[in-house]
């Protein structure tokens, strides 16, 4: 447990649930129930009825954010069950309320088929302004995502891909500048094909690094690998420019990065045989693949982990709640490509004092951090043509 | 609209929505964040994992009131679809939070079929502690109430239909004596064999009540009418003991009590045919079957509706805060005909200063009526085994 607190401490904030829902206006007498509840309420359904977008202005619906699970993948606990994953998502719920005002609720779902998963998302939906997925493993979470941003006019997102790539994005982008790399030129390694991996090879492709080669638990991802799902057949014709193959040891030479979202460990001998001044970025939580004081004893010029306990935290919470508090503001139907780059830059240029080596991203209260991020992901929806 | 209000304030009074989430912790620095999330968060999951029943002290799940429906029964409305049913539905949270201190959420959901509803809400069923369905259409909302009391172990109640006849019960209890009869001998006509009229016929007979006869659009339901729907067709054996057959008039010929939940209109002189000193509770919403002075002109004892504009006002209100309040408190994992008829009698005994014949219930501000209800709901719970 982390310094400041103890397991009864946790247990004790916990007790009873760390949400609760309130009325926005009293209803205290017989005049405030007949006109929030029959007869006053039937005259607002049949607005809705005739215009739907009456929806949007006098329900909480549209500002409301569903954090949706199945269990599978939470935190470094793997499939725990929906129960057991519920403390998680209202915690997300607590923290979207918090960041960005936006109010918020846990679904945890009894049920691990793709299929259903989708089918329950898309019945729900009209209940809610965004669906943040969380905590759903791999490979399912790639199609569950890419059903719903189909079949949905609401903004969806699976916050362990695209919320860890967007601060990772953020965060490679100041620590590059901050030992005088340009993007096209790092060559980056990613140790972890999951959600995350995936979804930061793909935006740090989609941002100007060239020279990024994803290991999984087998070696490097290359198009000659046989038996390769889908996602990552994709992901290895799209990578590995130089075509590595081997193992995580032969990607690591004369790298520039290390972004470690595997949950194994890694030998400080690999990050020796980096280039000279590297960045190694070991999100594993709760254990990083190597432990920060190792990777600076090697040589590591700039590290970052997924701990509030060391410097450089890479935390999830610096881009959700800007990013559906931006699309949500603006009525965006999806969340683009543009949309994540736009708040990547963002977190990258909110360093209260500007960026340092062990300073490479805001910390989560940094006053205003979240309307920042909202504010240039609304200026590209816009661009993008989807609010 | 009702005396009081405007359309403008209804409007002003939805603006934004009813509801609202809240923290019940603060989330202020860097050790709340710690706490209620990662890494904190994580200590609480694995309780979970280990031992489900921490869920029900540790998160909000286990005092959270689902409230769901499909859009296509709504008040008088009928079938307006799941958007345009919302601001009921966030008005039935707002009530159990009011009224019985409960946290509840909307969901409305875009789909009809009755197998996807109950497929839906069994998926999210682990997040919430109670489910409440609502404005489902017969005969599906029999089947998908059915099928989920059977599937979960948390109370589920369709509460068109047994907050409806919860409340009947507890006014006809107070009317009957009021009018000096005794259950056994009460003549009961119901115009109506949807939702309501289907519970309100079981739980009159469950009471006491022998001579129900149950009225459709085509006619008095009897053993022998044709094609009869199964619902319809247990109803049928179940009541009309003498046997009636025809109209709506033919069965109100000498009857002591008419309990309308049709929507359809009754002449005066269906009034004037019933026994001397009739009780007349018409209950469509927002336009009665009769309007109470004229069936007190044609010699109605006792006229109760759903409005808030007259007295001796049934409303669904009375009943569902106090019996989800009971259910959850002790535990229960289903809602019993015996909790249900508890809940009546509590109701029927908690009108301030004792029943009058324009006063055969208490009205919904009476302090401590859903405490008075829960309890009695306790009570049976532990008596029926199911706490």
């Amino acid at each position: 447990m982390a310094a400041g607190f103890t397991t009864d401490d946790v247990f004790a904030a916990h007790l009873g649930g760390k949400l609760s829902v309130s009325l926005r206006a009293p209803l205290v007498d017989a005049r405030d129930l007949s006109m929030l509840y029959t007869p006053g309420v039937a005259e607002v359904c049949r607005a809705i009825a005739a215009d739907p977008a009456v929806a949007a202005t006098h329900t909480w619906s549209r500002r409301l954010v569903a954090v949706i699970s199945d269990g599978t993948a939470v935190l470094g606990l793997g499939n725990i069950g929906p129960r057991a994953a519920l403390p998680v998502m209202e915690g997300k719920s607590a923290l979207l309320k918090v960041f960005a005002g936006l109010d918020s609720i846990p679904l945890v779902l009894d049920t691990t088929d793709t299929d259903e998963i989708i089918a329950v998302v898309r019945a729900v939906a009209p209940s809610f302004g965004a669906i943040n997925l969380e905590d759903i493993s791999a490979p399912r979470c790639f199609e569950v995502e890419r059903a719903l941003v189909e079949a949905l006019d609401i903004p969806v997102m699976h916050d362990d891909q695209h919320g860890t790539a967007v601060v990772v994005l953020a965060a490679l982008t100041n620590a590059l500048a901050l030992t005088g790399r340009a993007a096209a030129d790092a060559r980056v390694v990613i140790a972890g094909a999951g959600a995350a991996g995936v979804a930061c090879a793909r935006i740090l492709l989609g941002a100007g690094i060239c020279d990024v080669v994803v290991v999984d638990s087998v070696g490097v991802l290359h198009p000659d690998r046989p038996a390769l799902p889908p996602v990552k057949a994709e992901l290895a014709q799209a990578s590995n420019p130089r075509r590595v193959s081997g193992t995580l040891a032969d990607a690591m030479a004369g790298a520039d990065v290390f972004l470690g979202v595997s949950g194994g460990r890694m030998d400080p001998s690999l990050v020796t045989a980096m280039a000279a001044d590297p960045i190694v970025m070991a999100l594993a939580n709760p254990t990083p693949e190597i432990e920060p004081d190792a990777a600076l004893a090697a040589g590591a010029a700039v590290v970052a982990t997924g701990r509030s306990d060391h410097p450089n935290q890479i935390n999830n919470v610096l881009a959700f709640p800007g990013i559906f508090l931006g699309a949500l503001d603006c009525g965006a139907r999806r969340i683009t490509e543009g949309m994540k780059m736009a708040a990547a830059g963002a977190i990258a240029g909110a360093v209260p004092g500007g960026p340092a080596r062990e300073r490479i991203v805001p910390g989560p209260f940094t006053p205003g951090l979240a309307r920042t991020v909202a504010d240039a992901v609304m200026a590209a929806a816009i661009a993008d043509g989807v609010a």
